[in-house]
């Protein structure tokens, strides 16, 4: 648990009547592995935190990307945004970013780096029949600082392949709405992926993960 | 346009010629009616700004809800919560939720109300073969004040049967884990559900739709 200021530890014992019915829902690794799909269609076992939020990011595609709204008061202001952090079998783990200063949350951000990424295991269609806010259900938000990538940089060079591979309508889009590429420098996570309150997990626990090992010990 | 300082309303034409594969998608609103879904399931014309951020709101169950991390220097954090403005028919427009302070977005909007709730329409498979951050794929932002209701008031007894009805699951939460409902006094809406840029909507054209009217005139 890297959000500090907050006991959840213990609570685990409470939820498990609401399990029972649900337990079967987190057998989608089986048909994975047996239909011999990518291994980013893996899911770790909750216990397993680094390879589960990395497998977590690198299965999603959107989020909401949370900046300080310097109009508003100081607000936090999310935005429906999409991303990819890397090729599936290649990825960072760092979410990447495609986003223009026509649109708030660049110039957000241009002006106030403090930033988060949120993204929800639900629309990928593994919680089963479990309500989007129950723990199982997973969730993770990276904090951090939102950052213009040089255009000319190798990390650039990763971000346009990750984003274009994944989005490939972005490679079409208007030319003259000057977009750019952003990275989400990490410096917090938070991750529930069960009962019991976030995983402890650090930044590095989070970064040295290799994702074909993850799919190797699947 | 609610979101201040954006210049966004000039675009629209350069993201038509994205537009021609994809005409067909918004036809949805057509065989709901043929089948006499419920009158929340009509996606009103982009153009309908209220009426359609009202739908949006009511057919989604659940968003990102941004607050102020006061223990991450202040960092915007977003966190996956579920959420419920009423019964499809009786909406209010008004998200509530049903949070614990052992979850640090609860704890977060005690300390500092400012807040926002962002909703995508990806999710909820009307947005056919769009990227999540193509314009036409519809995302609003309420910006506000996260509020702890009354638990004896008739805004909490509004919000109590607007979630239980929409997420069943959460009467069985467990009672020592102190879930309380809040509410989203709402100061500001940025919606985008085409190209353009923002629409402009204020709070009050946004919480005066009745949503049986939206339904009459789909």
């Amino acid at each position: 648990m890297t959000v500090k200021g907050v006991s959840i530890r213990h609570l685990w014992c409470f939820w498990v009547f609401l399990l029972i019915s649900d337990a079967f829902d987190l057998s989608v690794q089986g048909p994975s592995i047996a239909l011999n799909l990518p291994s980013s269609l893996f899911r770790p076992h909750p216990d397993e935190a680094a390879a589960f939020a990395r497998w977590l990011v690198s299965r999603s595609s959107w989020g909401v990307l949370n900046t300080i709204a310097s109009d508003l008061g100081g607000a936090p202001f999310g935005n429906v945004v999409s991303f990819s952090d890397g090729d599936p079998d290649k990825s960072s783990g760092i979410p990447y970013f495609y986003l223009t200063t026509l649109d708030p949350t660049a110039s957000y951000a241009l002006k106030d780096q403090r930033s988060s990424f949120t993204i929800s295991e639900y629309p990928l269609g593994t919680c089963g029949s479990k309500d989007p806010e129950n723990p199982s259900c997973a969730k993770i938000t990276l904090v951090g600082k939102l950052k213009l990538l040089d255009g000319n940089s190798k990390e650039a060079d990763f971000a346009r392949n990750a984003l274009f591979t994944k989005h490939p309508e972005m490679k079409g889009w208007p030319k003259n709405h000057h977009f750019q590429f952003f990275g989400l420098e990490i410096d917090d996570i938070f991750l529930i992926n069960w009962f019991g309150g976030p995983k402890p997990l650090t930044v590095e626990q989070y970064l040295q993960i290799d994702m074909n090992e993850v799919s190797h010990s699947a």
